[in-house]
Parts: C-alpha cells; structure tokens; sequence
C-alpha cells in the first residue's frame, strides 16, 4: 500500500480468483469453465472483428443487446451487456446500494458480493443459509436492503425454487431483488419469466460457463427498462465502451449456434450426473447440484487435504477457507475423460488414507 | 429512471461518448481513431485465442505486462493493464480521491473526469486554461488534491512541457499527480521517465491511438510499485478478469511489431502537419496540436455550421457545446485521402457563405 489510498479503502481485501496455472498439463476443474471450444462461429466472427480493431466498438452493443433480448423474449432496452457478468454485479451495487441501502446476501454465496458491498462503503445484512446449505427464504423476505441472490448458489450449487425466488421478490416489493444466473444453464429455472410481473427484479447472467467464452469476458443483466436505465448511467459514467469488438462479434456468433450451446450443456449435466453417482458410492456427501459444479465433502479425509492431495496428482479444484464449507470442495465438471481422471485420483486418495 | 436508483446518483450525468454512425460511408474524423488497421501480428494473435476462449483469461495479464514495462523500460510491478484506459482513470479516481481528497482538473480537458469526480461523490477542484489555452501552471501547483492532466490536452491538442508537468509534481509530493498520456505518441514528451524521481506520479496510456487497437480495450497505468499495488486492490475488488483473451494477445501482438506502429504515428503526423498548413490557407486559427487530431475555428463561420455542413457532405468531426470551445471543432488526422477530401469540403463550406 501506498501513502496515498485513501483511508475509505485501506482495509478492503479483494477477490481472490481461482489459480490460472502456468502448467499446461493440469486437469483444470478450479474455476467452473467449460471443457468446450466455444462455438466455431464465435471463433470465426472474432478472427473477423479482428481485422478492424482500430474502430470504437458500438458503446450500445446494439446487435448483440437484441440478439439476446430476442433469445429470452424481451424487448433491447430490458438488457444490458457487460464486460463478464462481474460488471453488471457491480453496476447494480452502485445504482441500488447506498449507505441507506445495505446489501442482502447469504453467508455462503459468491464470494465477490462482500467484496462489492465493502468497495462502495455498503452494510451487509447477511442471512446464513439454513444447515443443509440451502437458502433461509424468510430470513431473506424481511431483511432489509437489495437483495443478492444467486440462484443455483455458489459454492454450493444448490438450486431455490422459483416459488421462493417469487416470495422473496413480493415481499418487499419496493427494494431491488437481484437473481444471480451464471450457473442457469444447466438445470436451473430461470426467474427471466417473472420480469414481467416484478418491476423489483434483475437477472443476471453469463457467456463464461454454458457458452464457452470465460475468456472472452461477456454478460448481462436483464429488468425492467427503468432499471436498465439506471443501470445504463452507471455504465456510462464509468466505462461506456466496456465491450470490445471481438467479444460482441464472438457473443453473436454464439447467439447463433443455440443448438451447440444445449448440446454441450447437456453433455456437462450428463457428466455431473454419473460423477455424482460414482463420488456417493465412495462415500462422497453431495449437494444437489444443478450447476457445472459438484460441491462434496467426505466424512474420511479433510477439504483441505483432498485438495492438496488432488493438486499433487496434477489435478486442481476449488477449497474455500471459509468455517462452514472447509471440508468441501467445488469440482468443476469436466469433459468425462477429466472426470473419471478426478474419479481414479480420489480412489487412490481414498485407498491410501 | 427507476424508483429505486440512490439518491446519491440521481443527478448525475453520464459521459456522451462520439457518435458511432451506422452509415458505413461517412468519413469518420469524430473520435481520434486511427486510419489504420491493427498490426498483423494483433490480428493473427487474437484470432488463435478466440479458439481457447474457454478457459478465463490471466488475471495477471503477466505476458502482455512484461512486454510494456520491458518497452518502456520499467518493472513489471509498475504497470497495470485495463480495459481501455478510461478503467485505470476510474481506478485512480477510487483509489486517490475522497471527501478529503478533491479531484484537479482544467476546465477545458477530457470529459470524462468531471464524470468519474461526480460518480465517486468527490469535489471538482477546476483551474481554468489560459486564454490561449495552455494550462495554468501555476494554479496546478496551488490547487489541493489529485490532479489529472491530460498532456497533450483533449480537446486542445496542446503539449505542455515536461518541465512544468515536474513543476506541478514537485509543487506538492504528497498528493498524486496522473498524467493522462492518450496523444503522446504522436509528437508529446513522455513523463514515464520521471517515474524513477517522483512517487506521487500515474502515467496512463492507450492502445487505442496509436496502436489502432479502439475496438480492442486496452490501456495501462505507470508508476511506483506502491500506486500500482493500490490500482491492484481497487482492480481485483471490481473486475478481476478486467482484459479478455483476445485483446491480451492482440496487445503482445501489437508489441511484436513496434515498427509499424511508429510508421503509422509518422504518417499522421505528416498528415497532420500538411491539413494544418491549408487549414490555416483558409484563414482557420489552430492550436499547435501534438495529436492524432486537429482544434480548429474559422472567423467567418460558427464551429456548429461547420459541424454540421460538414456531416452533410458525409464527414463527421466532434463539436464539443461547451462556452469556451464551441466555435471549435475537433477533427480527428486521418489518411491523406480522408484529409484532401475534409479540405475540400471546407473549400466549398467557405465558398458558399
């Protein structure tokens, strides 16, 4: 640190993203990417946005905001396309909180909600999730603030049921309730439909995980138009061409192959299913996941040590040192020949302990 | 707006960035592009990583880091990469303005500071330029709290000298001073190497200009490893993954190939000085620009004529509807081609009145 930060931000403690190892040969399943390309249409449409990179991008991200818009059934000026959906999370805190405003969010959720709230100078008013990991839907209906849920959660790949979504979202209908999506895709049940009846609802997304594009930086957020024009003076007071060429030409290419998209989710869903089914009959404790990850714990060997373990047989997941969940892991489902190296490792783990 | 936007943002004013017309055959001089498309190299480079766009960009941007601080002749820990260099101008507003801290700016100078000190909730400290429209040096080294210089100044095009802007540093060493250094490949004085003497100074730079790289985001920061630790926790606390793939191999292709960037500054420059020389044939008043733009005013003619004659011969240029300037026009140094064609549209503007 500096002797010049300002004092208002001297105690914040970033996000910590997951490791983007140097070594080629690890079986990466740390950050919930997809075992994927992303569509050949995407590649082609950004090898060509390449040739004219020294033109502005189109700030209003007018073509790709209406393919998407079209996609989900709503009107352009009901989405907003970020730079990965990180941006929109963020946009939403400063439009929506303030120091009248705390932040509603669960104990065990993505970890960059706490880190967004203490940047802006925002409360948290943090509801615990109930002991089997699931959300406290009352706890959520009478806290006071805008709402930050994501939905299936994070790590713990759990999904709430939109009836609950719905209540929390009735319940004080004059605060922001923001549904988080980036796992949606793979078995969730999106709260897109309840737009037209909530006027408090935000939806958020992303192109990193069913759409193979974590590299190429891309998500959005989906309300009302209000709120998407506040949203809209939060991006242009920051950063109004917060998407480049490529990513927009890459996110329409994919737009276009919807088939390659449903394709290689249900491959994941697939995969996340047999690897469920072999890590129980190991005595693995699971979640429910409805997402790209499984998040488990077994009554034998310690998070912590199965991580390292893994690690050392080149293989790397997610361990998060928090109270409640440091005997887990999130594993990243992968193409099924990474899941059954995942498989063999944690046999020998097993074996060896 | 929405019901539920703080009150805090409820009369802010979002920056209006320059128009991106659909109508694809407009002489596009509006917003200081370059005529040139992106090196090869930049071009081959992105599209080999639009096909392993899976997988999360590094957050570290290591290889693309290294290769500016070794061009530049600075460690790696003293550059910060970001998405475009609007994002490092945020950063430094969060990181180095407060309730305490205001923000120091010209009254004349790139629009988006005033924006970004009235998103953060921070106080415009405003030296007015001279009437020539150099900057008020003196009233720099007086005023209290971060300042952001633009040099060469937007719209004014004009270079201060490296000894006032270490006037301005050594005035007060204990506030920040950022020199904002989007134009200084094309005929400015770089203030990087005085990073060695004071640690108080931000130099920013983009690819936007001179690497011709706009439709790819790209721009860094530079200065003491301390700052760039400070603009490192404001980075991983927002958007962590602020640079995608794509424009991270795009930058080190760009690098690879320095020659045809310098060759390219050479022909604006050489553009720039030969547009310069007719204008002033026609009885325009130009400022001495040091740009990849000219700011021009004719006696005879209003600056909003000349915008708008000019759009409907099919060129468009930026007029800024600000007291001082609003007889000026801002006209971005194009191919020859587009210059000859700007000049005889001005003929015949002057013609018909």
């Amino acid at each position: 640190m500096s002797g010049f930060l300002s004092k208002r931000l001297s105690s914040l403690i970033p996000y910590t993203p997951g490791e983007q190892p140097k070594m080629l040969d690890l079986i990466k399943l740390n950050t919930n990417e997809s075992p994927f390309p992303p569509s050949p249409k995407a590649q082609k449409a950004a090898a060509e946005a390449a040739k004219r990179l020294e033109l502005y991008p189109d700030p209003q991200c007018r073509r790709l905001t209406q393919a998407v818009a079209s996609n989900l059934g709503l009107d352009p000026d009901q989405v907003l396309m970020t730079n990965g959906s990180d941006e929109i999370l963020y946009f939403a805190f400063l439009a929506f909180c303030d120091s009248d405003t705390p932040a509603v969010m669960a104990d065990i959720t993505y970890g960059f909600y706490k880190v967004y709230a203490d940047l802006c100078g925002v409360k948290k008013n943090v509801i615990p999730l109930k002991d089997d990991f699931t959300v406290d839907v009352d706890g959520f209906c009478n806290a006071e603030g805008t709402v930050f849920l994501a939905n299936p959660n994070a790590p713990t790949g759990l999904l709430l049921p939109l009836c609950d979504v719905e209540r929390i979202l009735s319940s004080k209908p004059d605060r922001v309730v923001l549904v988080d999506e980036a796992y949606v895709d793979f078995g969730g049940e999106s709260a897109i439909k309840l737009l037209d009846r909530y006027d408090n609802l935000i939806v958020t997304r992303t192109f990193s995980k069913s759409r193979s594009m974590a590299g190429a930086r891309l998500g959005f957020g989906a309300a009302s138009k209000e709120l998407i024009g506040d949203l809209n003076t939060v991006k242009y007071s920051i950063n109004p061409y917060n998407i480049n060429s490529m990513t927009m030409a890459a996110g329409l290419g994919v737009m276009a192959d919807e088939e390659y998209t449903l394709e290689n989710c249900r491959s994941i869903i697939s995969n996340r299913e047999y690897t469920c089914a072999e890590l129980k009959k190991m005595g693995f404790t699971l979640t429910d996941s409805k997402t790209n990850f499984i998040f488990c714990a077994h009554p034998d060997v310690d998070g912590s040590e199965i991580y390292s373990r893994l690690r050392e047989k080149g293989i790397l997941v997610r361990h998060f040192d928090q109270e409640r969940i440091k005997n887990h892991n999130r594993i990243t489902v992968g193409s099924l020949e990474q899941m059954q190296s995942l498989l063999k490792a944690l046999e020998e783990i097993l074996k060896e302990k």
